[in-house]
């Protein structure tokens, strides 16, 4: 604190100083940092995330100490979930400030069986946690990206044969209220497509999906409605936004639709 | 309308329906299409730009008209700033919607005289305007995406010589209440980086950008700050976002910063 | 050339130097800049390019000019195939190399007429010019990446209905010996496809390209094959890649193949 | 093999047929897979990697089996650099193909210590391998890519004080004959540039890099050139590739050097 730096280090930041203004969000962007996530299956698994790690600045501070982000970060060797909180509080704490945000990104495998064959493969997904923490009000919530197949019902409807479909990317944010896995939030996701993504499939599998997209066909608004409506039904869920964007295969241009929903009106999101 | 295709088609949108949700968006999107833009001085410039375009669907339509955005767009042989406005009405209107949103994003050039030298050469940034037409109330905001160069403070004031410089991307997002050039917003955000980018700097230009970065050092906080404060005193912004992402030259991660601000407190925004 | 600033930058970049190795290429990366390109009915598209430009670097220079490249992109006020031409000699003779390169890539659009109803609108296309002059020798390789649909043939026989379908993006590029067209190479490749893409469909034209892809479905491998077919028997195209990558429905991952072939095996490529 | 399935399959596969064209590499593209990779301290990192799975395909072969390459890639529950050798060989063999091609690319941690300090931090380099067996002959090649500072050795000479820095991308793709820890190449490039980057700088540790880079200027052709030198003297190496991309913070542009090697003329690489 008396040290020489540390005095000319405050030097520079208080050079400017009087009429600031409050920063909602500052600190550092595009880390990547080994993680282990625990699974449904009682295991856990390693992967990398991508890390932002933020607080808010009031008017009367010059600035942040960026490298105590990092310090916090790597006092972490294996960053988890449970580490995940542990930042949002340490990082409000060394750095002194009222409101902290911290967002880790990450692949997420899930093993699955194929339909008919249940030859098991991994599936991947990209999975974020998003973080912030005021005074002690603490408000998570998981975003889960989920790949999937739409079949096209009007060209189901219209055409003698065929129906085009594509991969579609279908992404729900959730802001939890309870324990949530995240196994269950891409499972509910891919009960709402046309029909689910698989690393393997044999031939009598992939008979079955073409034929349960066929049998399954959804317009994008469908897709988001019903994963609305499903997420409607979960009470560990107190507020969505689930998007869908379908990368025609007829055009090269998304077909795109967004719900946000509030289920708590009364309550501050 | 009554011939047996729609009828069809109908059918096919109505087979579901009953307990539906509004959807906040629904439409097209990442549509490269060719656009016009007028500059400052009298002249316009040719570009490509990216749209998106959506209505928002109240909960007893079951669908949308995806072919129709497209035919809009494609009515507009060259999208211009005021195409863009008349889209919002055209797709608020053929989609009989409460409301529509129109994206459209773009490289835009601005040809820029070296310091010095004054060998003029162009620099490209990107921009995009966002509207909003719902009812009669219409919103527009504009972002431009700054690339600039960030001088470290900390760095010049510890070191005996040098000081680590980097590029910065500084986005200022403006909700406008009246008319601004493009050209204007740049130049803004420009005078607050430490020192502005060229597409050709001779050596007694380089020389001249190197010090004025040295003699201007900032923090990804007074970037953002600064910013802030000029869009702060500009009465025809009435709200803003300003981001800075600085890609630290001596780390591999980005410093990061941003301020949202409503002036209107009173107005939604 | 005599003047203080010269003397100190050859000063500053003959200060190491002896044992130095030839570099490849040397030069700029990731400018954007206007271009205007000629299509095929005689007018021309105002498009936004992406360019590099490098030259080879002898073991005895020590370094190259980066601004003079910049000049010279610059003198093109709007950049065209012509000035393409033109730049790879400016700069093999401004920057005193024995090879220039020249990349430019653009979007670029053509008009289309729906399959049915005639309905037109625009599809881009990404198009790559890329140049190199040795010497005397002139090399010019052009690059389409052209989105289509491809059906899985495989999908199709073994199921009782439908067929999965997804976007795939096929990449030819070709080294010319004569003049082709952009939308010359562009057809070619979009007729081995099982479809091709169109930015308006009314219904009758989704229900014939549903059908299309139904009819002719295909594998990467018949897609890279059947597209290297059309190339072997085009006398102006001395040697090509063909690529095909396909965003599977059913998967999360793409299939891919590429042919690589020089037809004249005692050139040099 | 005689099932109904089969039969019903290779019949697709040879209903086209006769002059087929032989495809260079064929297979699956960007899959996701965990994997383990033991690093030079003795230890073994969790990461994740993004593969690529290929064959050439004779003439005489319809088309290969895309489900295959999942199955193999699958039995490795984490793929390892051992995994790597064998599932070139398993494809191989597998897919009754004359030359097979795995390409592997994952996030790499290696913990350094702060240059004055001593704070540990890890930082993240991304890294891949790239197999080909043909026949009997294994070939594989190593690519690092290594951010580092870069400062400019004109704008230091020609400026009273100050010197502008960037972020550089320091790419080394080595053909190995021998072994080679990753360590080992990501030190000698970062020993090449002016000064390499960390996860956490304290204050004397940021004095430190920042003079240690304005004493280390270098242009873009000096670092590929010195990396270059410094692979040249490795007999482990029989052949490289070795790019730079600077992403200048006085431009919006890069700078970009590439050297390319064969140190085994005699050799086909």
């Amino acid at each position: 604190m008396s040290n020489p730096q540390q005095i000319k280090r405050d030097d520079v930041q208080n050079r400017r100083g009087s009429r600031q203004t409050q920063i909602d969000r500052v600190g550092v962007k595009d880390i990547l940092h080994p993680a282990v996530v625990k699974d449904r299956n009682g295991g856990e698994q390693q992967t990398v995330a991508r890390f932002s790690l933020c607080v808010s600045l009031p008017r009367h501070f010059k600035g942040t100490h960026m490298s105590r982000f990092m310090e916090i970060l790597n006092l972490h060797e294996h960053a988890t979930v449970r580490s995940f909180h542990e930042m949002l509080f340490e990082i409000k704490d060394k750095l002194e400030a009222e409101t902290s945000h911290v967002e880790m990104s990450f692949p997420y495998f899930i093993e699955k069986s194929a339909p008919i064959s249940r030859v098991r493969s991994l599936m991947d997904y990209n999975v974020t946690f998003i973080g912030r923490l005021e005074r002690d009000d603490l408000q998570v919530k998981i975003r889960v990206a989920v790949p999937a197949t739409s079949l096209c019902p009007c060209s189901r409807g219209i055409s003698d044969y065929g129906a085009h479909s594509q991969r579609s990317l279908i992404t729900a944010t959730v802001h939890i209220r309870g324990f949530i896995w995240i196994e269950e939030l891409v499972e509910l996701v891919e009960q709402e497509a046309s029909c689910d993504l698989y690393g393997i499939l044999k031939r009598p599998d992939e008979k079955y999906v073409t034929e349960r997209a066929y049998d399954n066909p959804k317009f994008v608004e469908d897709i988001v409605r019903d994963v609305a409506g499903r997420l409607n039904a979960d009470d560990r869920i107190a507020a969505y936004t689930v998007e869908s964007e379908n990368l025609e295969s007829i055009h090269n241009h998304s077909a795109y639709a967004v719900i946000e929903k509030d289920k708590t009106p009364n309550t501050e999101y």
